[in-house]
């Protein structure tokens, strides 16, 4: 079965552009969230209910590698899809790709921990691992 | 008297910039945080502070005129000052220029309210308006 | 006869938002550039098409009134219209509200001044004046 | 012999907060940037005259670990060291802790082509040689 998965379009905005003409860096982590915010609502339980829910997925590690420009008012897909690589963690996997031309722009990952509100970590309740792990 | 003031320089980074290779406009307002974070500081009370005795300040109001260019790595100059233009706002007023060459930048300003936080507005107490008012 | 004007729905990121658990000021200021972005292409001709035709619009004058919270995950409506308050400035009205409950965030304009890839002031082509002005 | 290395300290503004009350990811790669700027400029050779030597360093990679908190207005120390894997890379490697109690933050590496202003790879020029890897 392959995981969960979801895509969204945006467009570069000149926010996001640096003076080399194409996206700064750091931009692409926005991107990333936004990308994984609408995977888990689409899955059925947007990550603001997550929180509500008492599970926080604080960011522990980030790998982005660039491949390709992307300038201002480029149309770009975002695909996203969701893994747990265990019981502690889940990782979002993300590949950026320019809409028209397929283009490769980057791709990367962010590994979370599964924490309490309290910052602890918890073992994933039934609803999570679930939805993760079908 | 003239209202407290104090000075902060920096350099533009490429992430400030954008395709045009000047800053991007909305950078200006982080930089503006920095201006008055550094001079309540310097004033005695660091903002951290006022929070922590209950008072906090959010943004009510910007504004920003753009005036000249500033390119990744100028070294920028700004000069923040504060007033209370009344019993339930503090305003600090921000202007950035090059720091070799004297050429403006950027000037504006920032409108506060004086809250609890819970966001209730409150009486400014004695050591703010000693503070800012002199 | 009514301004230009068109509407974008989008979603608050943890990236716009801070630890008073609301937006952060200096984000306004990139939702009010994608809202003259969309209207730009709505009326017909992006503005990645007004550079290519050789005319810029570096923002000269933002100005933002805060009004209410935005929470992470809030889903906002802002509205943008266009005018030209001279030959020599366009001006873009912004205003964002709760999309549920028509609440209101925030609400400013940005000015900008009509300059060719030199940054030379120019008189607004026809297809300017008639794209804004009507 | 040890890799050349820079310190600078900065503070945590309300800019690099998010609501989980600590700093959000992808400011993490701007504090990045900000040590190889101060690096190279400490070495000798700030990267704008990279630039104008006609060298660029457009970002392939990064890589960040989170490992502690930052809070708003928190003093950070970030230590950034430089490196040559190939004939055709430089790396940065940072880390962040807190400034006061040492405690970590987060660490992490950007790995950087070294192009043309046309953006092919280029031999790196012999001065580029003996400042990073003496």
């Amino acid at each position: 079965m392959s995981p969960p998965q979801s895509t969204v379009y945006f467009r570069v905005l000149y926010a996001d552009t640096d003076q080399m003409q194409t996206y700064y860096n750091a931009r692409v982590l926005e991107w990333f969230e936004r990308g994984r915010n609408e995977l888990l609502r689409e899955l059925g339980k947007a990550y603001r209910l997550w929180e509500e829910s008492g599970i926080m997925l604080p960011v522990r590690e980030v790998w982005v590698r660039f491949e390709g420009r992307a300038e201002y008012d480029d149309r770009l897909k975002l695909d996203t899809s969701v893994s747990m690589p265990s019981k502690a963690q889940i990782r979002f996997d993300c590949r950026i790709e320019q809409a028209d031309s397929g283009q490769a722009v980057c791709h990367g990952h962010t590994v979370h921990a599964i924490v309490s509100e309290m910052g602890r970590p918890v073992r994933p309740p039934g609803w999570l691992v679930e939805l993760i792990a079908g």
